[in-house]
């Protein structure tokens, strides 16, 4: 216990749109305070001084780096949450994926919270996969996303005029998300097509995986309903396929699915907020199982 | 010749978005002069009165049957573009693909128009897989479109408070374009799967296909090159994708690919104005052809 | 006290946008519970007999007329909180607005919400008009509001084709809210300009005020400072005038002024969420108030 | 006469939205022909040796400057339609403003192209002032503009994330185009309130003026019927007042009033798009003018 009735929390990169979103969603957790909150100036010296029981890195790779180090360096005693790619591979830290990490995520000293594209793909594939209900081969994830998953910085194509009334594909075969899905989804990576899109918004993803189911809609089905029957932020909608608006502005992930008529072929439809069931919002969920308060405290 | 300089045509259904959408493009248009254009209250016999040598119908299905039968009935020697979908099946009329039919096109008495969904999925399949460089089988065309292509009626998901922000999948599995799509452009339909989504934006489609190519990067290009290479209306841009907001009001459709790094599987991405290149310019274009007028003429 | 260990309350309407608001925000609220909430299908009986202590009439003026009558028919002691249009001028009610009249709702069994464009403009003139820093003649206030404010009705002008890309004015010299502006923030109605305009997005407004200050920029901070000095939910800007977007999904109306170089003219900017200050979170912030909560409680 | 069949004519900033659309309408101008068209890096001096008739400046006030200046230098004769603000009080110019200055723009070496929001309140206000049927002093324009009149060159409030579900006031008092519009159309300066505001869209202007009129509503009818008798792009709407997007991709500009019931107080609402009849649509109704064109060539 510090001197905050609340667990104290730091903030870095608070200027970004994950950052922002973190503050706004912090403001309102019963059992947590900011002590700290800063942007590209702040400092991890000056952040330890603030004492804070955790920290969210809301900050670019090697900036994340830095302030892990830094923290350390500094003498902090702070359990960290990083919203960067920089420890999605690196086994010093439990990759955030509550649903299926839950118990090394409450032991973790430094969680690395999953890609906003990585926690649809995710949490859409990885039971199936695990179960052997879909082969883990030849999968593909067409994904569309708001504007927001890039990013503050200034961009020509994401001004207003460029980005209204587009649509667009980007970096096919070659995004930085795929070795991330296939590695912690269990995807096979050589055959894996992840193909991200641009949409004409601000925030929210809507993934659809076409995948090879090898025993039918059963088992697809009880796969799902295994893994998220305790799962507080995922809701299963059958084949009843859920759109994007209704995950937005909160930490939800709505999955739908529905199987071609020969058995063969499956479309799943996977959404969420990019800025909170992709960002902020699951950040703090792992914040909660780490600290010990109930997984959807300041969630609901 | 009938007593106006220009060639008369006639335009039903002028009040839905394909309607409008047609008498702009024909005000512009050098040699055809607007004789009549009606909206549901307009009856093929007078329309018939107006004596038009040509006539498009941007009408639903069952209303632009009447009206071939009515104008018929009337006397009026008519020939007719019709946009619904009518006649996509059926041997009375010539499918108005004119990168492919334009000299069944240019001697038809009556011109189906494609769908815009099929539109952009015939152009960028119908090549690849008439000259073998894909397999005709296990195609995926994952679509995204503007609200326009869903039409002028009221609907509540269509409301600007329920569209803004969301992005949804539909009809998957059993969207009707799927068999056109099918039968024009060769596609093993057992085993095609189409998926359209909704964009929040009103004009537009991005169709992001996958397909399995049997001979490489170059045999996809040469076919491509071959049977666009007099093609005023398709661009080609090779491994830089294209964007939807590039084609807007344009009768453009706008074709990129990709090869997996195995060569195995293809990334097609297709971009077209659904309310031009998928319905009035395409109509315009077919027009063209059957009154012998550059295939260019009003679509600069 | 009733069964519930928290307030028991209920909300008819809750459909509409308002409604859905509403539910979102109890659903956040410490100390409040949702007993009931019905849709148009609901009845003042079957509400009754979940025995709230407090219902929410998200409904239509002569829907809210019978829901206060069918309540009180029904034996219920529910105070009401009514969002619509049907007790605005009407003394048996107290007239919603926290700012000005806290003790009255506090004690009262019916409250009156105001309109979301009447709460921009009266928070915006209330405090000049009172303390006499403004003329009360020859007001204009041109205000601007997302979609939302219309309801959830289908109207073709409405779709997304339709208001995409548009702005339109509505209601010039005669709409509705312009008397409850004049009533209630003492407006000299016969030359007071209310134009209200339809903008391409789904929530928010934004008034812009055309004022005649009798004393200076001094007087009219001054003015502002006193009758805000305590108030939980208006932010002053000053001469940095506020933008809509910030004001989104929170309960705050932001205001800034600025006087022409010759003093004899001020422009105001009011902005807020016509979903929230102008609807769901000022009824919460009224209930607040009658349940004798903080006067932010579930509102942060 | 030249080379060319047609009009030479040359365009230096085309990569900007003005020049962008420039160029989309030059290429389907009857009588013109583009010799060159130039970005940034384009010279006077290569200009000059493509021999144009006519070159049009979508540049910034002092690259225009340059480029008058650098043609002269260079020898070439061309005449000039200047789209930048550079001329605007320059009697070496002539106010392009058709309407009102057509004998002296077809005579004209230099035309200054009128800015999009003083064309959409000359427009409003130039025929009542002059006919006396308004006073000049205490006008108010609130206007507000799509994002596209800002230009190209990248603003962080400019990014779709920021301007989406946004609107906002700015240069309140202090906007550049207020004393164009007071010297053009004869405003009041020193009581004139030109108040912009950004709105979440690309293109459009909608204009709400408030005026007094001296004499009622048939003099202000009649002093715009007079001044538009003969006018190919200004719509009279009357009290049935026009919306934003009827004029997007024309070079309408569409005008409606109404008088506040005691007389003493008028509405006027004018619409125009931005990028047409406020920038390229006007500079080419300018150059039809000094060609000897039909004035509507080209803008059909």
């Amino acid at each position: 216990m510090n001197k905050y009735s609340k667990t104290a929390v730091g903030v870095a990169g608070a200027g970004g749109y994950a950052g922002r979103e973190l503050l706004r969603w912090l403001a309102r957790h019963p059992r947590a305070t900011v002590a700290a909150a800063v942007g590209s100036d702040g400092t991890p010296e000056a952040m330890a001084a603030a004492q804070p029981d955790f920290v969210f890195l809301a900050t670019p790779p090697e900036v994340s780096k830095a302030w892990v180090d830094g923290l350390r360096a500094a003498g902090s005693p702070a359990r960290v949450v990083d919203l960067s790619g920089a420890y999605r591979f690196d086994p010093v830290a439990v990759y955030g994926w509550p649903e299926r990490n839950a118990a090394a995520i409450a032991a973790a000293a430094l969680v690395s919270n999953p890609g906003c594209y990585a926690t649809a793909a995710n949490l859409a594939l990885g039971p199936l996969i695990e179960s052997g209900a879909i082969a883990a081969e030849e999968i593909i994830c067409d994904a569309k996303s708001g504007a927001s998953g890039a990013g503050k910085g200034l961009r020509a194509d994401l001004q207003f005029c460029e980005l209204e009334g587009n649509c667009k594909a980007y970096h096919v075969y070659q995004h930085r998300h795929a070795p991330e899905i296939a590695r912690h989804a269990g995807v096979d990576e050589a055959t894996f097509a992840f193909t991200p899109h641009l949409l004409p918004t601000g925030r929210g993803i809507l993934a659809t995986l076409y995948v090879r189911p090898t025993g039918g809609e059963a088992a697809m089905a009880a796969a799902y309903e295994r893994a998220y029957a305790h799962a507080a932020f995922v809701r299963l909608h059958g084949g009843d396929l859920p759109e994007m608006s209704a995950t937005a502005h909160t930490n939800f992930c709505d999955l739908g699915w529905k199987l071609r008529p020969d058995g063969k072929q499956a479309v799943i439809v996977s959404c969420l907020d990019n800025l909170v069931k992709g960002a902020a919002g699951q950040a703090i969920q792992n914040f909660n199982l780490m600290a010990g308060f109930a997984e959807t405290a300041g969630l609901a």
